[in-house]
């Protein structure tokens, strides 16, 4: 059975992108990284995510994201709320966290070398994003690139990294429409970026609005519980 | 001043490649992992290392990459001793780490976007090297190409990074050389992968090799204490 290292934040991208790995026949290696985000209920999720998905090691890594600062989903700064679509998609917030997904997919590597697994999965999309750089299919290939010159096993010939973004060109809503079909529970799944401390969804944070939009568009409802 | 954040591990390369950075007028913002090393005494180099080049921080971040096995460096695997010039430059090592320098220069590329630093220097070199993949120029080519693809500052144009190798086609005699041209005390420095107890070099694996032999081909006095 050919492996595959998936990152997992517990939201619906990665865990439709880990569904689509499975449904493709690869044994999961899930990877998550507890980076100094407001609160753990996304690593709930993944965890969830990863047992539902038969991921044969789930893999939490402790990073310190929060201590270079930078971002809003690590350090003191407000996470904006009730932008609208334009706001969202027209400039890159301040919930980017700088080379966030360099640094996850410098772990992924890693691990994939010591699986000797060829295939990552990112759950990254060009499309109803947030204005992050590192979401663009040429950043991804650049990635790809430099991977295949940076270990032993590319070097030597026994391994050829491949980055599979399956969600690349597709919007929140045909996301959710694709992961129904495979199955997947989006009860399980977490997306907002500043939950209340009994773990509900704010309702109104980009990652909130982009999911509603998603449902909404999708025709489905949405079974997060939404509230303060 | 213009900023540079500097990859430094306490050792000869990298205190080598800071105070070329100091010299051609760079603020020195140093970056060191603890990363499940098998002991503690090459972070305390690396402090030392950063006080007397003045820099203006010294960042030493926790990092889990013991968890993902894989290397002599990090997990429970006999450090080689005693090989010979031909067998260190012949093939890659089991002190190999799974991606290591893509990992460092992945944090040091979310520092520099928050510090606003176009600049990162790197202490690798292709020549007296272990035949680690991720030193030689290509891959920091790519490397480089991808930064500037990955953060929003250079999405935006207000960054682009450069990274410096300027040991990259030097032997590690011509390395020590330029040290003590620049004032470097190669005393505060620490090489060795396998340490005794008490600190002292055990002056028979690669890294201990490769200083002996750089510092008789340059023809000058090693400063390091080795022995049991």
């Amino acid at each position: 059975m050919k492996k595959a290292v998936v990152l997992s934040s517990g939201g619906i991208d990665s865990t439709t992108t880990m569904a689509i790995a499975r449904h493709e026949g690869y044994e999961i290696f899930a990877l998550s990284f507890r980076y100094g985000q407001r609160h753990e209920i996304e690593l709930d999720a993944a965890a969830r995510v990863a047992a539902l998905n038969g991921a044969k090691e789930h893999l939490i890594l402790n990073i310190e994201l929060g201590r270079l600062g930078g971002s809003a989903l690590t350090a003191d700064i407000d996470v904006p709320k009730d932008r609208t679509a334009d706001d969202i998609e027209g400039s890159i917030p301040v919930t980017y966290v700088p080379a966030r997904n360099t640094i996850f997919l410098s772990y992924a590597l890693a691990w994939a070398e010591v699986l000797q697994a060829a295939d990552l999965f990112i759950g990254v999309t060009a499309v109803d994003y947030s204005g992050y750089p590192d979401c663009r299919p040429e950043y991804i290939k650049a990635f790809e690139n430099m991977s295949n010159l940076a270990i032993k096993a590319a070097v030597e010939g026994t391994l050829r990294i491949r980055i599979h973004t399956p969600l690349i060109h597709m919007t929140k809503a045909q996301i959710i429409q694709r992961g129904v079909e495979l199955g997947v529970d989006y009860g399980l799944t977490h997306s907002c970026y500043d939950p209340t401390e009994s773990g509900s969804a704010c309702g109104s944070c980009d990652s909130c609005l982009l999911r509603k939009k998603g449902f909404a568009e999708a025709g489905l409802s949405d079974p997060t519980q939404y509230g303060r």
